[in-house]
């Protein structure tokens, strides 16, 4: 069995922002040098979230618009959590969005239908936080 | 290392609907052989979920409303990813409900709590689609 | 490829509760020897969850009041599932927490950031249930 990993970083600009990375984990697995396994996709951070779903500018910004609805960022005074914190809504929205994706490794290639792309969630930027890209197989 | 593929394909008749298929992923693991080992089931399209809980009619009545409460299908036109598409709502659907479940593999079986089955969810439905079975160990 | 297997069970006294598993997982991880792999872990019942968030009292009161709001645990009378049961809440509240993760393994350690710690997500204790814990790897 062979093993791989390696972390990917990000910054956003903003607070709250989607990052198409499936061309970063590509290369990963390419780097590998594994052709059939499992490749997990984490976030490390708590506040942000890795999913797979649609690369459609209209469907993120229907994201952002619905994840605010079901966990508010503001006021920040409604969550106990925000004692010098302000991101009790981002450990919040990464729940509903997931830590981690499996894909599946087939023939040296992620293992995707037509419209499966990987999207880092960030919900709260604006500094440097890391994903964790794991390959096993052979 | 072995590892083992399938495709399985379906297609509901209602836009909504959850589908049963533990028999179906058994019958994949035991053509695969592996004994000990880590069951990827995921769906490949992006407005569908691979999902575990209970096989219970009244339970997934309520999910249903439930999802559809937290995400509502219609309007249409309040979602911007529909334009020339109406089916935002399964991808924010599928969003709650989970693309992909990794099952432990143990003595050859699906190595289940008592009540754990899983689940096709279909969001957008009405035409062919695909869920993918990986299954690696030994 | 090795493997390994353990049932972690719990009874929390309260009907919902998070309890902080990072221990006993990491406990599993020194007894299996594995030193590179994936670790699943699971609850094996479908009214509770397993999740990664940040281990602080604040949040978690947060975490109990927003699922609660999501998905009231009362009136009873509001699921169809709630006929001889009244824990319909519980199965929603735990898709939307999540059945499982599967952590990286690097070097005989859990491969976490720096705030990552795994959880128990219990919706409807006071009652023994268990958490499947499986790694493979080398």
């Amino acid at each position: 069995m062979k093993s791989y990993r390696k972390e990917l970083w990000f910054e956003t600009r903003r607070r709250r922002e989607f990052v198409h990375i499936t061309p970063e984990v590509e290369a990963c697995l390419a780097e590998s040098g594994i052709r059939e396994g499992l490749c997990l996709v984490n976030a490390m951070h708590i506040t942000a979230s890795i999913f797979i779903n649609d690369d459609e500018s209209g469907l993120h910004a229907d994201l952002e618009q619905w994840l605010e609805r079901l966990a508010p960022e503001k006021p920040h005074s409604q969550y106990r959590h925000n004692v010098g914190e302000d991101n009790a809504d981002a450990h919040l929205k990464r729940s509903v969005m997931g830590r981690e994706v499996v894909v599946a490794v087939t023939d040296g290639r992620l293992d995707f239908g037509p419209w499966e792309r990987i999207f880092y969630g960030e919900f709260d930027g604006r500094r440097r936080k890391r994903v964790l890209v794991k390959i096993i197989g052979e």
